[in-house]
């Protein structure tokens, strides 16, 4: 008799235990590692092992028991102040030869404070980075405030590096100016250097870093497997946060464009469109505060396999979206709280949830 | 002093300085009409007049000035328990010469209860209905339950009456059953017979009525201005409310595919998504309990044209959702409260909401 494949389930699913078969797909949440400081990005190496930044200024690694390290020496000084300091990190797509690592951080200069970007290597013995080495300054500084950093790094399928950078909140029109590193999505060489086919190279007036240009406060920055899109979230003001789908040159409209309003209640966009502007292709209102964001492609949640997921920080907790091609068709708010700043998808196909805490901890999601 | 909502709202915006106040997308909430016994479908008379489902089995007319009328005559008896009652109601297009009505209820005949349509005609001083007739009863009847009726009434650019029924809870199956007008969109000619065009006219064992099936409970319908394409929203279980668009002859998959589970908690699909069943357009755990919904196309509101609207039972209140063509490109709640059965734009531009309640009110969203 040959079963056809329902019939083979049913029998299977006849098999297990009453409980397991009437269980919804739960989902299991435990502290992996404690003791760590606002920490804000973070990456696995080949061996396991989870590098993460603390916002204030150090780099730790969590070891595959949660085993929370001492600080790593070689790290270079921070701005921390405001929303600044240590944030984001990356592995080279060739770690495993060159154990290159890139940091995103803010920086005070002469002028002010601004967004930096540095190379480093992390040493054999894994206790200290060696020639920290800063390669790009999101210029100018600005003197006023220490907000909108931006500053989530991610290598593309292209190889090259994607940083996003905030717009330093003062100022909203420096998203919009081409001159000016603020308030963009910058692709690099490992250098720091601008990619020659990169949209504004050549053009009078236009730093040929920029990959895109109007955004508020990006920290979200995902390539979707399969299909190599690059996937953003941005905080709006009050509501219009954003997702974008990210395609070079385009503008994605801030301040002239946007679903909130400021903080005082009064408008900002001229339109809730604009020719020329790319539209969000998820935005709420009122506001999620997204930080971090992963597409999910593990084997541990199956029902998952290309999500979105969302870090989010207000009202706290993580959203995971539906994504079918280039739209959003569903959303779901998995957790209601710690405050979320980054979601890493593990190497166990787990999620590793980073929680905005002065005693912050690594959350993991397994299946309950 | 509790202050309700609105009144917060007005006077949080009277203390605003006046720059503010001008530039701010206000919106003020106010009391229409009051002393409506839950109120579930409407629809403005060619005279401005609004005529008013309650769902224990009256019909009312709302004059301009929010007077509410004496109960109709002439008004069907209804089966009013559970979910049941008098539910939608719809004008005919040629309304202004026909004066013809179609109504949606719960009814209890041979076998149980189940969901009609019955057209009547609205009675030259409009103080009674005339010859209200059963024209489509959604078979087969079911003892068993009182819920999921499903029941709104839309008319599309194609003249065709478009009707939603729910599962009736007891049985999911019931919606995958092409022998059975339980959990479908079905769409008829007038008289409540199918139209030759269907797309299962002529299959034995189909019911020729069925436009889509695979519903659970879908108490939205309403027709995108500019591309006639119908959008439609129904109640998931726990969590996985849809909104949908609506294909001829397409399966939505309940119970076979849904993003929620059971209320124990218990799963209910096969799979995230599975081949010849259409996802949601949009989609949301955990449950917003979305009622009816009415794309905008006014004046008053310009940054809300071509907006959906999605009247929300709980969490209580309405959702505005942002559209592009076919996709959902945002999310807005505007409103915590109460809970909101139908959203109706008026003539004059301004959106009218029937709340879910007791002592029930139709209130009125004018630019604050």
């Amino acid at each position: 008799m040959r079963l056809r494949l329902p019939t083979l389930l049913l029998a299977l699913a006849l098999l297990l235990p009453p409980v397991a078969r009437a269980q919804a797909p739960a989902v299991r949440v435990t502290d992996f590692a404690t003791g760590l400081e606002r920490p804000w990005g973070a990456a696995f190496l080949p061996d396991g092992r989870l590098l993460v930044t603390e916002r204030p200024g150090r780099l730790r690694l969590v070891g595959r028991d949660g085993q929370v390290s001492a600080p790593l020496g070689g790290v270079p000084a921070v701005e921390a102040r405001g929303q600044g300091g240590l944030l984001d990190l990356a592995l080279a797509p060739d770690f495993a030869t060159t154990r290159e690592v890139y940091l995103c951080q803010a920086m005070l200069v002469q002028g002010g404070a601004l967004t930096r970007l540095l190379r480093a290597r992390l040493a054999p013995d894994a206790a200290s980075l060696e020639a920290a080495t800063p390669i790009l300054d999101a210029t100018p500084a600005q003197e006023q405030g220490r907000n909108h950093y931006g500053c989530r790094i991610a290598f593309g399928p292209d190889g090259a590096l994607y940083l996003s950078t905030g717009d330093r909140y003062a100022d909203k029109q420096r998203a919009q100016r081409l001159d000016d590193l603020a308030g963009k999505v910058l692709r690099l060489a490992r250098s720091g250097a601008p990619l020659p086919d990169n949209p504004f190279a050549g053009r009078p007036g236009a730093r040929a870093e920029i990959f895109t240009l109007g955004h508020r406060n990006p920290q979200g920055l995902a390539f979707q497997p399969g299909t190599g899109r690059l996937w953003q979230a941005e905080f709006g003001p009050r509501g219009g946060d954003e997702v974008n789908i990210l395609a070079a040159g385009s503008n994605y409209g801030w301040p002239r464009v946007t679903r909130g309003v400021d903080y005082d209640g009064s408008r900002i966009a001229e339109a809730p469109s604009l020719p020329g502007m790319v539209d969000p292709v998820m935005s709420w209102v009122p506001s999620v505060s997204p930080s971090g964001i992963a597409f999910y492609a593990g084997e541990a949640f199956p029902a998952w396999r290309g999500s979105l997921f969302v870090a989010a920080l207000n009202p706290p907790g993580l959203i995971r979206l539906t994504v079918a091609g280039d739209r959003v068709t569903g959303e779901e708010r998995l957790l209601d709280g710690p405050r979320i700043r980054q979601v890493v998808p593990g190497p166990d196909g787990l999620l590793y949830l980073l929680t905005d805490e002065g005693r912050g901890r690594i959350l993991r999601l397994s299946p309950g």
